[in-house]
């Protein structure tokens, strides 16, 4: 005895993986198929149609495939999706549906809507008219949760035919390639994004500071290649540390050495901004005068500082709640088409979580552990690079800002 | 024209470095020095004397000389410690005195008081009869705060010279050694540590539960090796994930496989546990039955979850304000003596922070960035191993209860 | 103007990637298709077939798409394949083939002929009967070296639908997955291939004598599960100064503390050994009477030690020519169907480049640079395992030999 | 019972950790000591003199302090060294003495004679009036080499008190320092050595050709910086690809993208070249015009390219021979003050194992376990630094070229 189901699947199936990735899921359930109709796109730009029948021996396993076949965008289902009020503030119905980084319909009345803000291992909530994905901490009592399998469609990334950087160098993570060639084609995806009014994000960690790569970041942000600025409370204070008195965790940033009594001065830049009231303030008074902070407050660059427990002080910006700090995190994510994320584990794998599958990161630390971690979180559009923080920025500057030498 | 002072030292100057880093930071001050007398210990016990003339070419630089000697316990300064009220919560007056984490006192009215609760990069509040170490963050408006370098006493941690394993592996960090006996000599350190009644912490990252390491912490546990577990929301989580779904951010954990549906088990886990209220209520309510934070609880062994921006959930016994999280963190590590920090960078380095440099810390990754990240910290009862924390774990655990095998 | 041909492919042309491949390389190099006629398999079992006409913009084009096709099996081209003769030993006719380490075939009057001992960035000799591979070092003067790209045929590595663990973990590197269950599922493999008469090789680093991981492998060779053992002198000197004075590189293995002197016994082991003339004799006589190279000898395990510049000593048994070291790698991997490369760079990489790509490998190192080298070139069976050598294989030992546990 | 000796030390005993060590070895072997007589030097220069009287339970553990404080410089022992005759080639008396880096002297007839060549892991050879250090593999039968303890004193590496770089950063390996600031005075101490007429090698990996560090490497041949190019096969094929076809590894140099068939340029541009029969040749006869080996040529710098088991081709220029590579690298390494060595773990240790212990060396490497393998080898004028070689030798370059910016 089986069961059985027939389902058709459309898109650049071979290109994108789809179809490989569909009879992987299949046969991984312990299902077979069979290829009732297939037309494949005849030239680059026609997509391709398929129609297979699956068979498996239970409800179950054809149910665990027909759903793993709908992530990959399969017209199987008609039904309409099901949904569950929240028990409780930040408490889900029991049969919640789990959210991945892919675009996302889910039919209501007969109708597909779009579910806005996605990220993945979120919950869809529907309010009556629009459907919008929520962290499990936002979920508010009698939430409409979106629940089960039924009528949700995920809608794959595909790989475009044109290759651009991200396709290509895609997942390779490797520190022996030629980089220089590699971020003057990053440079000039990110003028392309910003010709047409496109946003980029930097996420940064404090080596950023310590490396000197700081400088060249500066450069950036004066000339408008930073929509927002994504770290925490160690990032701003080594930065304004160098400023207010040139050293960096006491180590002199003219000539290496350690300066007597210097260890004293992270704790003296916190207080210093802190008696202004913020960073702004600083900027406004006159006490901070240089620095990426500066150049962020001077050049309207939206930058949110979380707070994490390894902080000293901290300073009056950082934002010491980490599901605060979340929203804020995603407000300013909010229209990003590409998110440079360097030397900063915590603050880069937070930033990863928040994101849709489209948009486009580029990973960088000296240590292949942080690309590759961020790489098995399943984006198309993410290049991780092995290099040291302060080449990657002042190539990066270079090639954005001396068009010729590019 | 020249400015001179004359100072003492007294200890094991030279097996604890405490001679070469002085002479060390004469010359690096640009100043020079003649021994007036000098009386090194005859024997491994006695201690050694020394009375040295400090000559410098201005004021300035012979109170930078004097500052650092008086760091490493120079008797020069016969002064009274100075104080100075914070202008605000969280304010510190301009020239406060910033905290290292060796054994301080203060001089009030001719008599000494030892620091409590040291820590470094914090400061000195005194509250009329005792003297305390606080982080800016805890320090309230009106506090008499420690200002400037008079009236500080710190003593060095001095190498004892009954070499233990803390001593001679100290700050030596290879992939290559022969771990086995090295971690066998860590299990006669933690035995002999409980059996005079001390206390032992571990800061353990998810990778613990991941790699299978989670089974030997837990039979630590049991056999009451661990008085603390300071961890975070993901730990916890993919722990509690094993337990209910038996698998670890989907992937089954019985055949490595990767479980349909599975990415969502791990925000079940957390739903599951939130409706409970809390790990203690779903331990006590049967719903959690195995794992390590069930052990936690049936053993009564405290333990912290410090919020991140990471964190998915998060579950609700995460503390999501760092600040709070902070002092969770001091209190459970209140008359620790040992920390076992095991893959997780960013607990790790918190607790780090929070720690004296008299407590013994082991720092197991299996990159070695983390254990040099640490070591550079200053301790000097800190051991690195570069290691897979599952190979670390199952190997103390039987060195811990097989003495027969060891 | 345009150049058009029409080409022709068949096998598991999607879950082999081989379709994919061959619109990306017809894109790439400015090229357009058009699909003619595609059979997809309507099973599991049954082969695909497609039929593609390729235009392109010049001659040269496509002649650069026809060969790349051609690489992945396709059936343009009927004419039989080119050959000139070596102008000299070691020297190459300028329009040389160069091989893939996938199997290869070539047409000489009208039929194919298989080319024995593949190996990748080699050439092809005809010896007028048959085609071997030979690495340049290899060719004599005037051999008939295979030149251009006529009658040469490749046949990519398909994956089989009965997914091993080699098919599902392939090229997926972390340091943070469950390695036991991995390492179970290793096991299984092995021991099905020595059930079927297959064969192992073990490559190993010193770090495998340093951190204990040695009693483990002398295990496996004693219960028949390595065939042979490719390594350098680094090894074999460690474990057998820890067979005949206890140490590693003068660290006493019982104690963990260094041994006076015992820097020395480096030199002193081999100079033991050289006394006997080779390591064979030293069992012989009975002044080796422990260890793996013991254990090798004993069981008549091959080992092939490679000389390095690195070398101390070298033993006697070393091969200090790296040609004539490559040439015993060479026939010590004839038949291997799965190799265990461990901790080493330097002898895992020799070996990767004299493997044909159908080879099973498994790279294990507590670094990931290793791992990321080798899966870079390209094979499809090789997994890499970020762990510390002596979990490995104390590991895949117990999970070899005690059936029970696993 | 016990068994006492009295000894002396001189020199700087306490900056240079001799003391410390020499308290350190008595207390780890069993002994006690009392402190007889002890003069400290009085000002920076002067130096200190001790006496110590030492006890221990046996005559073999007094006999191991003793031999271990000679190793320091102890003056205890005053009888001459003892020789016994080499019984075959490459063959040594069981009770050689095995050399450590640092300067080391023996005692014939009651003069001292200096150890030529010295390097550690070898042997001294004593020709009637000289003493010289030997490789195991270059000692010929009948050779007078020293046995036992007698008469041998090793004069450890004092630390200056001028601070170079060398001595504040030595041993420090981390990756978040601002390293511009210490490459520009890795710069400084290169221009000091070359304006003297001292001599600097450079050891070099094939990721310095990938990564586009090549460029800056040829700046600093060009310049006179570079007396001594040590590197292997890949190294050189990879340059000299590069300047014949443009790539690097089949990558094309200028777009990053793989060109069609690229992976066949390596084996011809090894083709190429052992055409002309020698790089030499190569760049004589016309057919090599750019690149590294190109400006090595035109320079006149010495290269010594040592073969690998990993090799392809390899060149006509690789010396395939390991013990013969070693000698060469040996002359080479002649008169060397600075050595630095790049992204080159095989050929950065080979190297490190010739040199003696006050030869300088600056181990760079995107990977810290390559600087820490080298720093674990006892130099105390070694410098570690994580970061990407491209970077590296930009950076240096421009340090060393335009005095202007720095």
């Amino acid at each position: 005895m089986y069961f059985q189901e027939t389902v058709g699947l459309e898109g650049h199936l071979i290109d994108s993986d789809i179809l490989k990735r569909a009879f992987d899921s299949i046969v991984a359930n312990k299902g077979e198929f069979e290829v009732e109709d297939f037309r494949i796109g005849r030239t680059n730009q026609e997509p391709s149609r398929i129609r297979i029948s699956v068979k498996a021996g239970s409800q179950e396993d054809l149910d665990a495939i027909l759903a793993l076949l709908q992530e990959l965008g399969a017209s199987a289902s008609l039904k309409d999706c099901s949904f569950e009020p929240a028990p409780k503030d930040s408490l889900l119905p029991d049969n919640f549906y789990s959210t991945t980084n892919y675009d996302t319909s889910i039919r209501v009345k007969g109708a597909w809507h779009d579910v806005q803000n996605l990220r993945m291992d979120s919950v869809i909530v529907w309010d009556g008219s629009k459907a919008a994905c929520r962290k499990l901490a936002m979920v508010k009592k009698n939430d409409s949760v979106v629940v089960g399998h039924d009528g949700i469609r995920v809608k794959p990334l595909e790989r475009s035919r044109d290759f651009s950087v991200f396709d290509f160098m895609s997942n390779s993570i490797t520190a022996e390639a030629n980089k220089e060639i590699l971020i003057r084609q990053i440079a000039k995806e990110i003028k392309s994004i910003k010709s047409r009014g496109g946003k980029i994000a930097v996420v940064a960690g404090p080596a950023v500071i310590h490396s000197s790569a700081d400088a060249s970041l500066k450069r950036m942000i004066e000339n408008g290649f930073v929509d927002a600025l994504l770290t925490g409370n160690a990032f701003a204070v080594h930065d304004m540390e160098k400023s207010l008195f040139g050293t960096s965790l006491g180590v002199c940033q003219a000539s290496g050495s350690v300066v007597q009594g210097g260890h004293r001065n992270h704790l003296r830049a916190i207080n210093a901004i802190n008696k202004c009231g913020s960073i702004e303030n600083a900027v406004k008074t006159g006490v901070l005068k240089s620095g990426v902070m500066h150049a962020c407050v001077k050049n309207n660059v939206k930058f949110v500082l979380a707070g994490s427990i390894r902080d000293d002080g901290p300073l009056a910006d950082v934002i010491t709640d980490s599901i605060e700090a979340q929203k804020k995190y995603i407000d300013a994510l909010e229209g990003i088409e590409l998110v440079i994320m360097a030397a900063s584990t915590l603050h880069s794998i937070a930033t990863g979580n928040l994101l849709k599958a489209s948009v486009k990161t580029i990973c960088v630390d000296i240590n292949e552990a942080v690309p590759i971690k961020l790489s098995n979180r399943g984006s198309k559009q993410a290049i991780g690079i092995v290099t040291d923080v302060a080449f990657f920025f002042r190539a990066l500057a270079d090639a954005l800002l001396y068009a010729k030498r590019v």
